[in-house]
């Protein structure tokens, strides 16, 4: 018996988005960055469409996909379950494994979700272009097709360390027509003012959001964008785990466990908040378990309270499980989870004990990246290798104990550009940090004081 | 109204491959390199396992596809069909444009096609590795990923001027566990004679082939495995235009032009044969154009004529579209597509006046391919613009004539290990070479004479 796909018809693209803000406890207020009181959508409309303002703060449970989106999702949604028999096979586990695909996207990732849906609200609202920032590359690559499908100009400011490292991401972006600028630069007062303190500054996502909201703020035809963190990101990435919902009805399975990594926190949300939303609302229980690299340990060792989303502190202050708006994460080829902070929601729900939080060094996720790609064929991104370690070992725990648990867990993207990451490991070259609780003590007694 | 992707399910994967000998004339016989008689299937056991030089021998016109091959087919397969409107609506015109997406299998071209059948009958009839060569590396990658599935070992010689200017592909088949050697090399007598006589040789198909197939023939535990040219790889990615017929049967329409880009002539027969073989048999008019690279002209500027498949005279002679075995392309980025010959069923084919042959420059394919990056969102890659350049060409003059044609063309992978091609392309850094006729009979001067 070979591995199994499900499908699923496109009329079972989710016509509404799932917003767990619904079906919890209301998370701690976004306070502006002068007042120290709370924002209101007019604080946040010289960066943001008031449509995705209004998502930003909705209660709603359910929020309608526009058909012109949907239109757009049909090129790749609903993305193939995969029930992992040769991976189950050569663990000799009687655990389930299931995978859900994200990198079938033109990005080959989970990114297009929200960024057609950001550019989509964009252009309705007379947008001319939008300017974000990009790790690894994920994201700006999104964007990027996005603002070809829809006529937008894409201006994406690329973290120094991942525009040296991910020339293909850049590339990418070019070939769909986006601009891309190495940050820190000099087209920016932060990024001057960084260049002067460090010339060599490596960046860091953190700079490169104070780079793009400025630019964004002073320019009356550009919005700004982000790719995770903010709630509607995390809205918007709810087809994945919605559409895996029905999938494993197919299969007639459901899982004990639902794994994502987590960076910003956006695909993770994506798989694990239709889930968990089944399990507030008392329907069915589940294990939800988030990982993150141990060289950007925000939920396992940050602290949960008020910071900046930017270095140079010009974004609003969100409650967050933050390592301090000023720490800059080792240049693991990881890039998309080395983010100080973690999205407002899954810091909220992990506050309220929903969430296994749980840390891993690149090298024990590699393994499992080049296990995964020999038994299941698919090279995965190096973010995807820390939910595929975190999967692998909970079937190695099934197997010890005898127990034929289901684990879903979320394959965000496709490693293709993230080829010579996996050259390093298999060189040894990969070398990480793993930051103790003193160094993250450290990095943390900058943070704002917030009453 | 969006674009539109028809699905079929995975009960639609082919059951049987299609053999156009049925439907054709029978094609010249192979002959030894030795004696010039017919070859019989003895004289191709060390080389291939005896299911495979039967498949290669058959004029039956359906040979069943193995439930073993079916079964990892469906990881992938049925690959979309997609009606690029997107595309037709940039271009302006009434044609009707669809493409097959062969890039969404796992190694990212239609490779796995034949890749997995090889391997699964190398497998069965107990053979431990299987040796080959790779140009571009799509289908050294896809041998390597079908040899990770059925535990083969997995030997590729990767052409010199590839292995530098495709590293991500390497690292892909080192991740899969394939070996890979940069060829010309030491490893064997025919590359160090022609490293003898010139150090610095790029390299070529016809070279890596010789070092491949010397390998393989003094080792009793190895075979040798072919991505193209041979007629059970033609036979084997039939499953493309078989799949295509059902999914247009979806549409309500019928192409009246089919189109690949033709190399080797693999993924050219693998959408084309189909329909074809429906024309031959009275079903149905089409017509077939095949494209292939200015630099490498064997189809439209080639002899049909008896020749060697490489450069070290190691493999019978077949008749095809060739430009003479010593020929050496010059380093385009269509790797894929720089083999001095052509499928022997393809020149047959041609030679009956089947198939309408066309060459194009570099320059205008990647410009096409920036244009359906733009519009389709997917990155070609460079080998598949030469199909979208002639797609693009048809619709173009539908729209001059004012006629709503119906244009069918293979998208035979992605470009995402072929990003700095299109950076080449935007720094103006691509020029190719026209053959003319004169050097390409110079060229020809050397081929074997055959009575």
């Amino acid at each position: 018996m070979d591995n199994v796909k499900y499908l699923l018809p496109e009329t079972d693209i989710p016509t509404a988005w799932y917003n767990i803000a619904a079906d919890v406890p209301p998370a701690p207020a976004v306070l502006h960055p002068g007042t120290m009181k709370p924002i209101g959508p007019a604080d946040l409309a010289p960066l943001f469409p008031m449509a995705v303002i209004e998502q930003e703060v909705s209660t709603d449970r359910w929020i309608p996909i526009p058909e012109e989106v949907r239109d757009i999702y049909r090129q790749w949604r609903p993305t193939p379950l995969y029930r992992a028999r040769r991976l189950e096979q050569f663990l000799g586990t009687p655990a389930h494994i299931y995978y859900k695909n994200e990198g079938v996207s033109p990005a080959g990732s989970h990114k297009p979700n929200t960024a057609i849906a950001q550019a989509y609200y964009n252009k309705r609202e007379g947008v001319k272009r939008i300017i974000t920032e990009t790790g690894a590359g994920q994201w700006g690559s999104s964007l990027s097709f996005a603002g070809a499908l829809f006529g937008l100009e894409i201006l994406v400011y690329m973290v120094k360390v991942s525009y040296g490292q991910k020339p293909y991401r850049r590339g990418l972006m070019e070939t769909w027509g986006g601009r891309v600028i190495s940050s820190p630069s000099d087209t920016t007062a932060c990024g001057r003012a960084i260049l002067a303190r460090d010339p060599n500054c490596s960046g860091s996502l953190g700079i490169a959001i104070s780079e793009a909201v400025e630019v964004a703020a002073q320019d009356p035809d550009a919005k700004y964008a982000l790719g995770s963190v903010l709630n509607h990101v995390m809205l918007h990435q709810t087809v994945i785990g919605q559409e895996a919902l029905k999938q494993l009805e197919l299969a007639n399975d459901y899982p004990d466990i639902v794994i994502g990594c987590s960076g910003g926190g956006s695909n993770f949300a994506g798989i694990a908040f239709p889930f968990l939303g089944k399990k507030l609302r008392g329907e069915r229980d589940v294990r939800i378990i988030a990982v993150e690299p141990a060289s950007c340990p925000s939920l396992t060792k940050g602290k949960y309270a008020y910071d900046f989303g930017d270095t140079a502190h010009l974004t609003p202050l969100v409650k967050m499980h933050t390592l301090g708006s000023t720490f800059v994460p080792e240049g693991i080829h990881a890039g998309g989870l080395r983010y100080h902070g973690m999205a407002p929601l899954v810091s909220h729900v992990t506050n309220l004990g929903h969430v296994e939080p749980r840390a891993y060094h690149q090298n024990p996720c590699f393994e499992a990246g080049v296990t995964f790609a020999r038994t299941e064929g698919i090279l995965p991104a190096p973010e995807s290798t820390h939910a595929i370690r975190a999967a692998i070992d909970e079937a190695l725990r099934c197997k010890r104990e005898g127990r034929a648990q289901t684990i879903l867990f979320n394959l965000s993207g496709h490693g293709h550009f993230d080829v010579p990451a996996y050259q390093d490991y298999r060189a040894g070259k990969l070398i990480d940090h793993e930051y103790s609780h003193e160094e993250v003590a450290m990095a943390l007694s900058g943070l704002p004081s917030v009453s």
